[in-house]
């Protein structure tokens, strides 16, 4: 059995990213800008033959709606679905649902951007019971210790032993997995895939609704292409000095 | 622990319902009338505080969009997902693809109505390889002795043993479940569950798009409400005589 193939997928553009507002675990909806990334997302699949046999996705509506719509797009709409909120985006704390521009007038552009990008210092913790908190949401009702703010590393953290459990075993039994995820889970899986550095991360941007496929050679699931291979380079390129260029 | 409920949810209008053919396993696309059935019948959820924990589709489009555009509208789109083909709608052999007027003039009422309502009488077999063959399709890759045609009967065999495995569980666990399907699944279901002879089942339409809720006491099962309760009664009794009117 030879091993798989793995597809990540950030979601589309979503209303908040349109509005530049620090988003984590708010559960926004895509724009229509953000539904035909994810079509095309699911056409690309398709032109480069990369048909996934098992979804993954965070319990998050924007990614899930990528996934349903880039799918229906690509003829898989049937695959087998798993969802975890170990997918989720990073949780932003007391910066969920602040302008992005606003804060970096108010905190200066250093500070600014190391709630951004530093990979250990979490934003100040969200307030519980305030109006873009998760407290009363029904889906973490079972997580104990929900995350009130994190850092890269705590998504790492949480991510990583998911990861080994679920999707690299599929990749192990030779499965075809898409991944669809955010900004910062899916720099957290880029870390860990292709050994980044804690600093070197916070230059690594990944744009919204285009194919970024992985290939493996063995069991230890090294990247037989590392950095991985995006379906639509050009507009990756793009996409990704877009997602840099954030709050300026 | 209190035992479960049950949501049915036959898909919304398909392209094929609109063109008055039989379906079965042919993957098609819902209409935008269907579109809003789905979104009605997620608000029609929240409105009586119905709320699915976990969702089981079959691996056909219609019900799958049905399901993503109902939950979406529910704001129940992160719950557990499970997709089966012993969900799939009735395989309706050689008579998929045709028009139910055509079969109807070619073949007399008599017939007609004995492919379209009888237990134990099937169609003819799909021919393999013809256009609305599934033996090439890879979701059904796996699945050995996959059908050719099927009644009433062959659904009620495929699906009983699932429901039991998976489902049933569910319920007995206390959950919400939801369940988008087809026509010929859900009446499989419904006798199952009500008791219902098989002469008196061909009697039986399900509506499109309106939720079915089924109310238990005891782990066995049996219906605290006989014949499940609508949450749109009156839609639901017009769209139960469009369905048996079919082919008219």
């Amino acid at each position: 059995m030879s091993i798989g193939t793995l597809v990540l997928l950030r979601h589309g553009e979503s209303e908040w990213n349109a509005l530049n507002l620090f988003t984590g675990w708010v559960d926004v909806h895509l724009t229509e800008k953000g539904m035909g990334e994810a079509k095309r997302a699911g056409e690309l699949l398709v032109d480069h033959g990369v048909l996934p046999d098992v979804l993954y996705t965070s319990l998050l509506r924007r990614a899930i709606t990528t996934a349903n719509v880039a799918l229906d797009a690509a003829d898989r709409h049937w695959i087998p679905v798993h969802r975890d909120w170990r997918l989720n985006e990073r949780h932003y704390g007391a910066l969920q649902g602040k302008n992005k521009a606003q804060v970096k007038a108010e905190y200066g552009e250093d500070q600014f951007m190391e709630w951004r990008r530093s990979y250990d210092t979490p934003p100040p913790p969200i307030e519980v019971g305030s109006e873009y908190s998760q407290d009363q949401d029904p889906r973490y009702a079972d997580l104990e210790d929900a995350p009130l703010t994190e850092c890269l590393q705590h998504v790492v953290t949480r991510l990583v032993p998911y990861w080994e459990a679920t999707i690299a075993a599929d990749l192990r039994a030779g499965k075809t997995v898409i991944v669809a995820a955010h900004g910062n889970s899916l720099r957290a899986l880029v870390k860990h895939l292709d050994g980044v550095s804690d600093t070197d991360i916070a230059q690594l941007n990944i744009p919204t609704g285009i194919p970024l496929v992985y290939r493996f050679d063995g069991e230890d699931l090294a990247p037989a292409n590392p950095g991985g291979t995006y379906l639509d380079p050009e507009a990756a390129a793009a996409g990704a000095a877009a997602v840099a260029a954030q709050g300026k």
